[in-house]
């Protein structure tokens, strides 16, 4: 969508006023019953590849609907913003669940192919779980081990992922079916024909609101180690790697808060450009460089989690211990990454 | 004693002959014998550190010694040269494996101390090697499991590579009591007064020896894959990390061939330069970076071999795989830094 158009006028030039978030939130509430309305069709049709589509499509207008909700608040009616936010939080945390397992297997089965050795571990013999169908060189004992570790690892992994992954799907049915649910579908539907602004929202210029998103975005950026992230094989994220605590990982949390912020300031530019966003190409890439960094700090900690399991062969801990090292090594690269990306922007920047 | 001197005059407009070769190896022939005169005395004595700095010097003028050989052969006579070198090898592999182990070691625990997190492994605890002086939280069976692994790890790997150290000890000793030893002493105390030249050798320019011996390092180089070495986290160097193969890094041996040619250069410098080197900080830290990829590579294959000991607890097994993989991770790293050094020595150079 974005792709198609071109820069706009510059919004700076003129107001925009609340007249454009009530476009915005109108038009997102009804992709939203679209997408409903898509997935309960697909979903009884058991039509997977549709109703996997429908499902991203009711997560990304959810969250759009909550982001414009948080950064345009004061123009919208309070007693209403302060009980959706928390339901479309529900909704697309529980819609997303899902879908991360799956990624989450794939990326994990696809690095410990990559570290097996390509011409040694066919990705479907890791994929199909079995140790049976594994590697067909174990020439002594030793070799063997690290090799069936490998094997092994790949089929804990996704023992487990894929259990949670059958969670999280039954937990989303149910959501679906829930009077929670209904009573959200109810409000969007609402949302659709009817934006509950505050009286002064529609003279109001939008513009203060999103630079104060934009702003937040800034003061996080601007928190991060990027001075150390811009220096390629700091070994920064693989610190405590070996650490007691369950959640070692505390370094994570401002880079996933930035991921977020970013989001918000992104969703605000869909908003402030009323004609069509012009595309960012250093925002989108800082944007795929934060969602690689969650994406493999999850992958991380799962990898960690599954070596927690008991009764598991030493193999399949080495490799384990191997996997999440190096998902914590994808974590830093994507710092890097983002770190890349950030930099250009504000060279290239007026 | 390089740094005391300014660049001389440039030896490409001065022809260096034969006679700065023998100037040269009969230099380092002396500083081998002080060196084993020194060995001797603080051996007998028991004094540890200056035991290892005599080691150290003899390792580094047999290197010397065996590296202008080979670049300067056809100066010197064919079966002397030919008889000396794989025993100059044999003293210089045999002298350096027990420094090798302890700085492996060293290495290893640092590493484990780093990813354990600081405030939890004090290296003390690690380098005592008993697991009972470990970690102070295990608050739960997952925690302590995974906390007990580094230490495991550490106390196995300090084990393993304490036992290679003494037995590379006692094997240093013997040799340096051998008949063999003591023939190869004897024909360094000839080499001090008389080197064995050609009859043309001390008119014949050395430059183009040592111009090929150049070319040989800069064809090495241009083999390396530096474009993927100069993209930071290519993940190249952990790639295969799970294969079953005990030697899953032949991707390594180019960067170690390299590592010998660019001290074999080193060398004919010294030679050319004789009235001092001029210093090279760019080919310093070209070299320090592949010592350090030698560094990692060994230690990344020491936690592996550690893992495939029978038995092990899967938490230690877990700590090691984290290890091998960090390792390999500087091996990555120590690539990326050659490749910036090499870089700049190229864009600086005439």
């Amino acid at each position: 969508m974005a792709q198609q158009h071109l820069e706009p006028t510059d919004p700076t030039a003129r107001a925009v006023t609340g007249e454009a978030l009530e476009g915005y939130l109108r038009a997102q509430a009804t992709e939203f019953l679209r997408a409903l309305r898509l997935h309960r069709e697909t979903g009884t049709t058991n039509g997977a590849e549709e109703s996997v589509d429908a499902a991203r499509a009711l997560r990304r207008s959810a969250r759009r609907i909550s982001g414009s909700l948080h950064t345009f608040r004061p123009l919208l009616d309070a007693d209403w913003s302060e009980s959706m936010r928390p339901e479309l939080a529900w909704l697309s945390g529980t819609l997303g669940l899902e879908h991360a397992c799956e990624a989450r297997l794939e990326r994990l089965l696809l690095a410990l192919h990559r570290l097996s050795g390509s011409s040694m571990f066919p990705a479907q013999s890791l994929a199909s779980g079995t140790a049976g169908s594994g590697p067909p060189v174990p020439a002594t004992p030793e070799r063997g081990n690290l090799t069936v570790g490998a094997a092994k690892a790949g089929a804990l992994l996704e023992r487990q992922l894929t259990l949670a992954r059958t969670r999280a799907h039954s937990t989303a049915l149910q959501a679906l079916g829930s009077s929670r649910f209904h009573a959200v579908a109810d409000k969007i539907a609402v949302l659709a024909s009817e934006v509950p602004l505050t009286p002064a929202a529609r003279t109001t210029d939008l513009r203060a609101l999103a630079t104060a998103a934009e702003d937040r975005l800034l003061a996080a950026v601007g928190a991060l180690p990027l001075v150390t992230a811009g220096h390629p094989y700091n070994a920064e994220a693989l610190v405590h790697g070996l650490s007691p605590d369950p959640a070692p990982h505390p370094q994570d949390g401002p880079w996933h808060q930035v991921r977020l912020l970013l989001r918000l300031h992104r969703y605000a530019r869909e908003v402030l450009y009323v004609d069509g966003v012009p595309v960012d190409v250093r925002l989108l890439t800082a944007g795929q460089a934060l969602n690689r960094h969650r994406d493999a700090s999850e992958a991380a900690a799962a990898a960690a989690q599954a070596a927690r399991t008991p009764r598991i062969a030493p193999a399949t801990a080495y490799a384990l211990g191997v996997l999440h090292a190096d998902q914590r090594h994808e974590v830093e690269a994507a710092r890097f990454a983002f770190q890349q990306a950030w930099q250009q922007q504000k060279v290239h920047a007026p």
